[in-house]
């Protein structure tokens, strides 16, 4: 339990969004506003909170009205399961299914294509209540693979199958299809997963590589791949999508849900479906006192190899969630040993932390779930909504990376600003928002 | 550079060996002998260290003497290519080799098959000199699996592909197997990998949930799990490979690989192909005092969910490597609250640490890489085997897990015992061994 006067200096402010640029946010008045009426009311029952990713990467102008719709369905998706008495774990998983329904987000419709020009997707969830998870990987015909992955995280949660055998966590390929159209899940023919969007991504993708190889042609191996280091990442778009929930009780959950980088190989497998990466869920217990979630999106290899999501979970338990996320960024992604080579780390996160509190002043009679969240990426942009169950419709924000000079470091409490070791990316904890709600 | 005083109050010993039973080992002498040699010869350059595992689980009687001998040739494989002035990662991958062609391992040639009759087979490595990682899971018509892992690794490092692209380290499926042969690496028929002995083994755990299944015909879904559940584990043995492998200048390197589960679902990929559960190799730098390397076996399910080998490893900057494992077996492991609802928690590792050190008294002028190498486990038994450049010969122990009451807790600084709080299973720290060269 921890003191609610532990956030009276927690602010909430809004910068380099698409959506609304003034310097303070909306949200600072709207807090306020229920911190009062917190006060005054008596528990109503309604409670909870959900914050959606379409990605850290480059999203398109000409899109920004779908991604910005969205993420807001898949809010109020959260919302309304949450406001249904569900568990985080199955409101995290809602918004899932409509980001991956969407054909502008890389994941489940309209996923990129791989070299074969087929869609393999990745995808995980975690519930922090249970530590239980559930994955697929390189997984094909079937339009939403974070349901196989919930899924795979409930019958886990059953306990062991006949003659003892041990229920699996992660299933790929063939296997992980078989296994979901054998528990119910309606299989979806490859070819509708595909929309015109991925299509003609791929017929521009498969060019630019022949295009590529052509002009490598004659130089030896060492300057094909130097030269083609320098033309960036061919996959455009990183949109990944992922959420993160805490429902009324406090219990959080993550899930991330990803078609892959372009052009992939494939059975590639990123960091969506890979434990401690893609996306982490821990309730609070005697250890750590803080419930944490955290979804992750950006280059799979990067996120796979800095085991970004668990980082970022295990630095929340830190007072400061801002700076906290500020040092886990630079030291444990930007700056990592395991990244020295590489010349550009693309990633990004949305996290939550909550806690139980308790107003200081007894008086108040104020027993709550209080909850913070905010983001960070190293991207182009990265664009995210929340919602929480009190709010009438979710909020959406794209936000792009401000550029910087090398060495230059710009810190303070609610936007940050600091410049990548590996070559001149800025990166930027956008937002920094507390929210509470009070216990039944 | 840590003083070689250090580990003056370090000795060794060994218990619970099938092979030796005396309380004092062989190795104290030899590693007494080789502390005087060491400082009376100048450098010869020949060092470096292996440490294999035939698996923590149930192995039977019957085939103790092939364990002996494929531990026993695995040691030598890396140890030849330690002479010949291999990279730590070169040697690992050559003592997996020859782990996964024995017909007795679960790696490989002769792995469990699965629910379908197939072999699908998970396995990684990973440098602690680059940090670079490589790993496939559920690949099937390999004949080594290590050597595909192996193969992502190199590739990786090359840097990035036509077009930008991001160079895999995960494959998995038939994405996997196309990949490993359009880099050069010979498929092998199926049928080729299964030996008398998994087909058998297929056939007695087929009808073993055969039956299973029919003595639940009637009840009810759950009970249907409870009862099973009290069955233990359907696949009598988990015996996954692996090693840890020390070069001449200290680089360090980890590998692993698995057939899997026996009757797992077709698909399911287990911890042998999963960052930071299956192995893990961090050379040191600014941040850690030593370089670590760490391969786990068990049950999958339970390894990744703890992220045992990253654990492992992270728990050896400790100054008591004994200690520390000790303690990160019991707190990361048998009681974390991610396996509370497991009845057993099943696994072992083996652990290798060493650095840079100088002799205390600069007059004898000594240089050199200090080893520590150590192994845990749940299970009913592990296999492992060691060797060092300067041995004419590997040895190799199979222990036992002493069983002892719950609450049960006795610990020495070499040999430790300590009870599970998940049931009555005790767990050993077996051998803690130092040894070390001379830089060249």
């Amino acid at each position: 339990m921890i003191g609610l006067t532990n956030y009276a200096g927690v602010m909430e402010s809004l910068m380099n969004s698409a959506e609304e640029k003034q310097p303070s946010s909306p949200l600072t008045n709207s807090w306020a506003k229920k911190q009062e009426s917190s006060k005054s009311q008596k528990p109503n029952g309604v409670g909870g909170f959900v914050l959606v990713h379409a990605g850290a990467g480059y999203h398109s102008e000409s899109k920004a009205k779908e991604y910005k719709h969205v993420c807001k369905r898949a809010c109020q998706r959260a919302v309304d399961q949450l406001k249904a008495g569900a568990l985080a774990v199955e409101a995290v998983a809602a918004a899932l299914v409509e980001l991956e329904d969407s054909p502008f987000t890389n994941a489940g419709m309209g996923s990129n294509l791989n070299l074969s020009g087929e869609i393999e997707c990745d995808a995980s969830i975690m519930d922090g209540k249970s530590l239980h998870f559930g994955a697929v990987g390189a997984l094909s015909g079937i339009r939403n693979p974070v349901m196989v992955a919930n899924r795979l995280l409930s019958e886990a949660q059953k306990g062991k199958l006949s003659a003892g055998r041990i229920p699996p966590c992660f299933l790929v390929g063939r296997g992980a299809h078989d296994w979901a159209v054998s528990h119910g899940i309606p299989p979806c023919p490859s070819d509708k997963m595909a929309t015109k969007f991925s299509l003609s991504a791929y017929k521009r993708n498969k060019r630019k590589m022949e295009l590529a190889e052509k002009m490598d042609t004659g130089h030896n191996q060492t300057k094909k791949r130097r030269q083609s280091s320098e033309n960036g990442n061919g996959s455009g778009c990183l949109d990944t999508v992922g959420a993160v929930v805490v429902d009324l009780e406090g219990n959080v959950a993550a899930a991330v849900s990803s078609g892959g980088l372009a052009m992939k190989h494939p059975g590639r497998v990123g960091q969506a479906a890979h434990y401690g990466c893609g996306c982490w869920a821990e309730n609070a217990c005697h250890m750590n006192s803080y419930s944490t979630a955290v979804s992750t999106s950006g280059c799979g290899e990067h996120l796979i190899r800095t085991m970004l999501a668990r980082e970022c979970s295990a630095a929340m338990q830190s007072e400061d969630a801002h700076q906290a996320l500020l040092e886990a960024m630079q030291n444990k992604f930007i700056s990592s040993p395991i990244l020295a080579s590489e010349d550009r780390v693309l990633g990004g996160v949305i996290v939550l932390r909550c806690c139980r509190c308790v107003e200081a002043q007894p008086s108040q009679n104020f027993q709550g779930i209080l909850v913070e969240f905010l983001w960070s990426h190293t991207t182009e942009s990265m664009c995210v909504g929340y919602m929480s169950a009190q709010d009438s419709k979710a909020k959406y924000h794209k936000v792009y990376r401000k550029s910087c000079a090398t060495g230059d470091i710009s810190i303070n409490l609610h936007i940050c600003q600091i410049c990548s070791v590996h070559g001149a990316l800025g990166w930027n904890v956008s937002l920094h928002a507390v929210l509470s709600w009070q216990c039944q």
